[in-house]
């Protein structure tokens, strides 16, 4: 009955465990995948093209934008990250669960254009947790490590705009409720209107 | 964090085993409780006064509802059905999880008066099943039964007004299906506003 898949639109702050909490929710459910995102940021260690991000130049993601091929993209940190939109909707049309993994400013366009979308913020317990994780990760040097840790504070103030919030102390808890409020939207009655008829028809 | 309860609407044609999933439900958790409604119905074989419903006369009932101390009510098949207000109020503010079994009339009075209640519809898989059902519960005679799988039809035609579905084809799913409604319902955002500023004050 589930015919068309659910956009997911998942922020939270940088550090907060939001590619491991994905990893491990694609690896087990078949029938949700993460949209790739595109990106003119350089690759941290080990990150892989057309995996991590599409690590495309400024010139052809102002390319894509103008074209109209962008579903949302934002700037930050000085550099564009932005959603392709064609694989996205095809994903959907295909029954697929489709998990956008952006910024604030883009899970705001998404509402807009897919009122649809179930949108989770990822909290971290407390902004020490977020500090302590982000100087493990160890990839920054203490001044963009400052203005990460900064930009957190100010995306979790506006946590309140996303239907759900999801804690990451404990991953195994996480993933949990992430897995738990995808399955409850999947019964919401607003996206399956033929129910009523398939019980009366007794197809 | 959860200090308010959620009151959880639940629908449902006769025979579709409301009662069955509802006090399973109950068992397995401490946090969610029924509500007793009050009816001028007579008592069905093996129920109880203050278990089952508070069984009253009609005068009584009509007291109640022109004292202002019923929640909803609604005349069904010749009788009042209703729900005392104070008790339901008392366990929401004590973090108690109310279900209240109610028919489609009221169900939709109750959205307008908490407009943060969530509603679940019970559906049986076809009307068939529904039929047989009540034929199996042997409590009726044939007129009552006609009549019950006339209003159930029109009644499930009116689900598309609630915010979820559950088909009760096997219990144990359907139970698991509602549960997984209610713990993604507590992950909403805008049940815990205060979250954000436990994360940013690290409280």
């Amino acid at each position: 009955m589930n015919k068309t898949g659910i956009l997911i639109v998942l922020s939270g702050p940088s550090g907060c465990g939001k590619d491991t909490v994905l990893s491990q929710l694609i690896d087990s459910n078949e029938d949700i995948k993460v949209s790739i995102s595109m990106t003119t940021r350089a690759p941290r260690a080990g990150e892989i093209d057309g995996v991590d991000y599409y690590f495309v130049t400024r010139e052809y993601f102002e390319k894509k934008i103008a074209d109209g091929s962008m579903l949302e993209y934002a700037e930050y940190n000085g550099n564009y990250y932005g959603t392709p939109k064609a694989p996205v909707d095809e994903m959907l049309r295909n029954g697929i669960s489709v998990v956008l993994e952006i910024e604030v400013q883009g899970a705001e366009k998404i509402r807009k254009l897919y009122p649809d979308a179930v949108s989770v913020f990822l909290l971290p317990p407390s902004l020490n947790a977020l500090e302590y994780r982000l100087r493990t990760r160890g990839t920054e040097d203490e001044e963009t490590l400052a203005h990460r840790l900064y930009i957190g504070e100010q995306e979790i103030k506006r946590a309140g705009e996303f239907d759900y919030y999801v804690i990451n102390d404990k991953i195994r808890d996480a993933l949990d409720d992430f897995e738990t409020i995808i399955r409850a939207e999947k019964l919401r009655m607003s996206r399956n209107k033929n129910v009523i008829s398939e019980v009366i028809n007794n197809v």
